[in-house]
């Protein structure tokens, strides 16, 4: 295949035609529309092969979550996912591993109502580069500073899983069989919380995805917002795979320190708490209260009353 | 430095802030704010080194032309650059590179108003993709499908010389001292015809930038706009370094064939030809008709009013 027979295969396995979309691939530029009503919200993300997913990926999880990562910026934002670019460098490409990754990306696409509106086909080592944009109703972004004193900070999900999965496939710990699909899953196809993100808009007064590590985002905010928090250890969303495959104290390390969560972390006022349990049965999406927002300036990790010595890191990209 | 700080060590060479981004890098995604009698034009383009650009381009011209080739491709459209994202991936970076690269990227996106509003920072082999958007009046856009029988045929600057530059570079051709800055600036610093562009929007019926090599570009006009054509060779504008340098056989050959041009094609009706000339005029801006729309549904060339046998090929990505 040429470049021109692999693109236009890559597309045919689109399933997606938004109104929105006045000129898709296959010219200089799409042409897209926007409501006057709505803002564009737009996020880029690169995920390299050996860095950001295991060389024996399948291609199907590589588009997967290529595509995940960047709808979980957007949710974010409580953004609507809308359109997407995709550029994809290989250093050969055949035609059943594309099938593969086109499924794992439109079958996400599809879900969110995202169209591939253009992109980019180099040769070259192993990498995906994403844009996606979103909508969002003008001023109703959920940002990183609007984090207030008293806040109670939630997380959606459950955390560490991924990196314990992470490890396992790096062969430095072993995982029993039947926790095992549960844990890649949440490497390999993680679930943006884009329905629940929406549904936070008013509500949050700040909000991030989890990507390199609770202990890592949630400072993001604090540093945003010129707070603290306090954070209680105990109350750290951690799964039955999760606890039964390490110790607590390693549990609690891959929760704080952790990459690939793609869970939501934000903060409400405390007079929101009970509406947003019902967005969250509405939703049928655990959220977490893990701790509250202080003006000490620093993240301050409590167990049992007493302060938490865990090593907190965070993911180094460099 | 860490991640963090060359992020921010790269965005303090930015000089442009624009009214329209609400939030530009620093959060989850940026928010923008399209005007409602505007449309949002979507381009990408990946940079890979040794096949985009040779090993050792300055970090200037990297960061220079990794931008120039996406406002070209916005040129296409006619759009009005705005905004871009930049994903960055190198195997390790010095400070002194990245100020180089900062200042090669800025001093264009200042010259053209274009803030940088996000991005992504990995660590791999050297590619840059970049995301540039920018903004058409609803309607306006140039594309490459509306080309009609009788129209003229345009090609901006001259052909050829950058594709000769990279032969210097790889060194399959030497050329003479007095032509080399010219030849290595037209592959290293391309121009794009943004400025161009913007005037054709209701002139030109077609429009596409040379980054293939003008006979396969401008059969994408052709195919896409159910047409054909017939280019007269002597009417190619070859400059007289290339001249100079090489055959005019060869310089024919590199005029239609060689890449990295980034000059427009495009196409206006017969009745818009004295409004074009002022239009050229105005902008300084040199474009010369090679050739006619024909319903023959392919591209023929002429020379002396006899068929040209050259060879063409078009580059092959893949």
């Amino acid at each position: 295949m040429n470049e021109f027979d692999i693109i236009q295969h890559f597309c045919s396995f689109q399933t997606i035609k938004r109104s929105d979309v006045i000129l898709g691939s296959g010219d200089d530029c799409a042409i897209i529309t926007v409501p006057p009503t709505q803002q564009v919200a737009i996020t880029m993300d690169t995920l390299i092969a050996g860095v950001h997913f295991p060389l024996n990926t399948s291609a199907y999880d590589i588009g997967y979550k290529s595509l995940a990562v960047n709808l979980s910026d957007l949710a974010a934002m409580g953004a609507e996912p809308a359109w997407v670019t995709f550029a994809l460098t290989a250093p050969h490409i055949e035609k059943s591993w594309l099938e593969e990754l086109a499924c794992g990306f439109f079958n996400l696409a599809t879900a969110y109502n995202v169209q591939l509106i253009g992109g980019d086909l180099t040769r070259g080592p192993l990498s995906i580069t994403l844009q996606a944009q979103g909508l969002i109703t003008k001023g109703k972004a959920l940002t990183r500073s609007g984090a207030k004193v008293g806040d109670l900070i939630y997380v959606s999900g459950t955390l560490g899983d991924a990196a314990l999965a992470l490890e396992y496939l790096q062969k430095s710990i072993n995982i029993k069989l039947s926790n095992r699909e549960y844990l890649l899953t949440k490497l390999n196809r993680p679930q943006p919380q884009v329905n629940l993100a929406k549904k936070l808009q008013g509500i949050a007064t700040a909000a991030i995805d989890i990507s390199d590590g609770l202990a890592a985002d949630l400072s993001h905010i604090l540093e945003k917002s010129q707070v603290g928090a306090i954070v209680d250890i105990q109350q750290l969303p951690l799964s039955p795979a999760l606890r039964e495959s390490v110790s607590l104290e390693k549990a609690i390390y891959l929760a704080l320190n952790g990459g690939d969560d793609y869970e939501l972390c934000f903060t409400i006022p405390p007079s929101q708490k009970a509406l947003l349990e019902t967005i969250l049965a509405e939703e049928n999406t655990p959220a977490y209260c893990i701790g509250q927002v202080t003006h000490s300036m620093h993240l301050a990790l409590e167990f049992n009353g007493t302060p938490y010595k865990g090593l907190i890191h965070g993911y180094q990209h460099f």
